[in-house]
């Protein structure tokens, strides 16, 4: 199977690591070999050899600052663009990992439809895209014939996705709701230690959990972009982001949390999607709920179904291997039902 | 899709009223259907109809209190026996949902190794016949290339397998260990606000979570089978269930729940599997960790994976349209790869 990566951050470099320390496993066990095409970045070069690239020499590359420092040899083309690489570089599955644009989608949109359009299965851990593409990309994979997968924006690779997609198949799904944000439940369990959110922030900040700039996990809009994907994939529903319900964390108080306490009550940041409405909101919740034990920067969903009542997943929600994972599972499952 | 029932008390009437329910939307979301050619118990009767037995006239004959008063019609046949219908009846898959036998897992297992021979998938409920049968009958499968399927003998419905063994490939898990009784669990978590054990037991009983005789359950032997089918299903081991170490919870005493409580404990009747070994125990768990927080009859899985660290599952375990689903989930997977 040959990829192309477009993006080489923390997750395709997750990616590439994991695909080089498993290859003889995924051989062995499941007959997939995994062979990177193409790796391109904005700003810090692009690489093709359709024999395929070498994944440690693409980490040292990376690693030195661009992409620019690997190896020259025979076939090897650099420079090529994202949207070239999708339309005419001769891979399977384009895998979209580039920083998630959660203005308005693109350039993943338009790289993505690219490669679908020229006969590539997508597999993509990037939220932009599927928050404002999701409907016209699904409709272009399902008349091109191929996979759209995107385990890995949820959940990073706990399988999340494929759980309410398909080990739940037969059921129905009325609702999910969940932590889908690992920094402001780490931010939050801290300030349950005691700490005000200032320093709870400043700890996650230390410990590489936050970013310089938090806006976008501690307002909610990283876990609205996860509801709005948990609604395509659960209801084939596209929610309206920039209408969305979103309340974040960063008004809450040292005394809403001891409140909460007193209570027997812990706050969680809650993201819940129906087939009606999709929201993110900061909620009290009774200590004996399975939701409010899921402490650190652990995520948990919870999809209420006819036949089972309540099933609950918890697993990691980020990290550079475990979104690697979300975006392997993926390739296995095309793996499984293409035979690539 | 034709299948063949062995055994019809509540797992396999549960099944049978939610195919009937189900039929429309599987047939329509899906593109499966299912037809209930036989049906076979032990002293209730048996019926066998090539073009398939109407399962609301099955349950209304077996709420009589025996399958002889289905209805006669042109094709019907009485009598056969669950062996003679594994190796001659004609339908794709067979499903075991006879009682399960924990001595030493017959009939069910020389019924499935006959309908494997017999070129018949087989889908089962049935514990005992995977604690005994798993590594001969796994063989047995792959030699006819038919499927064995056993999501409901684990978590009932909860895709705790499913889990394991897809959602997760590619990972390495190291361990299992869960909450896969509910009666106990249901013991404990009344313990824990305040009931003696026998007050405990009583009160199950009286909701029908325990049995009168509540051996299996209390003693753990129930939960050391799942160990022992879990560990068949991650690791391909069949551990020796009469060697296996087991201790139940009918020693536990108020005394013993409120020490830990003082503690910040909890008591949970802990399954533990790993590819070396495989035991039953009570276990104190501080009430930070996942499975302490797990309450009444719910149950839950945590894997140890190399990716992915912990992930832990939380669903109901047993009830008769929640193992029914496990059935039928198992069913779409043989649909999916087949087209069945």
């Amino acid at each position: 199977m040959k990829v192309g990566l477009i993006g080489f951050g923390v997750v395709g470099q997750g990616f590439a690591a994991l695909i080089s320390q498993k290859a003889a496993d995924l051989s062995h066990r499941y007959g997939l070999e995994v062979q990177i095409a193409a790796v391109a970045t904005r700003s810090r070069g692009s690489l093709y050899m359709p024999d395929g690239l070498n994944p440690e020499s693409l980490l040292t590359a990376i690693k030195s600052g661009s992409l620019d420092t690997y190896p020259d040899q025979a076939g090897l083309r650099r420079g090529l663009s994202p949207l070239a690489l999708a339309s005419e570089g001769n891979f399977d599955v384009l895998i979209e990992v580039s920083p998630s644009n959660l203005k308005d989608g693109q350039p993943a949109i338009s790289v993505i439809e690219a490669a679908l359009h020229a006969g590539k299965h997508v597999v993509l851990a990037n939220k932009g895209a599927l928050v404002y593409g999701y409907e016209s990309l699904s409709k272009t994979a399902v008349a091109a014939g191929k996979r759209l997968l995107f385990e890995a924006s949820v959940m990073a690779g706990t399988p999340s996705l494929r759980l309410g997609m398909q080990s739940l198949a037969g059921c129905a799904i009325s609702e999910a709701r969940g932590i889908v944000n690992g920094t402001t439940n780490f931010i939050l369990t801290q300030m349950g230690d005691g700490l005000s959110y200032a320093d709870a922030l400043a700890e996650a900040q230390r410990l590489g959990y936050a970013e310089t700039d938090p806006t976008a996990d501690v307002e909610g809009w990283d876990a609205a972009a996860k509801a709005v994907i948990l609604g395509a994939a659960l209801f084939g529903r596209q929610f309206a982001f920039d209408q969305m319900q979103v309340k974040g964390i960063s008004q809450l108080t040292a005394q809403d949390i001891a409140s909460a306490a007193a209570a027997g009550e812990r706050w969680k940041l809650i993201a819940r999607v129906t087939p009606e409405a999709a929201a993110v909101e900061p909620m009290r919740l009774p200590i004996t709920h399975p939701l409010a034990n899921v402490s650190g920067a652990t995520n948990a969903i919870t999809y209420t179904t006819d036949l089972m009542g309540d099933i609950t997943l918890v697993g990691a929600g980020a990290g550079a291997v475990q979104t690697g994972f979300g975006l392997l599972s993926d390739l296995m499952e095309i793996h499984r039902e293409t035979g690539i």
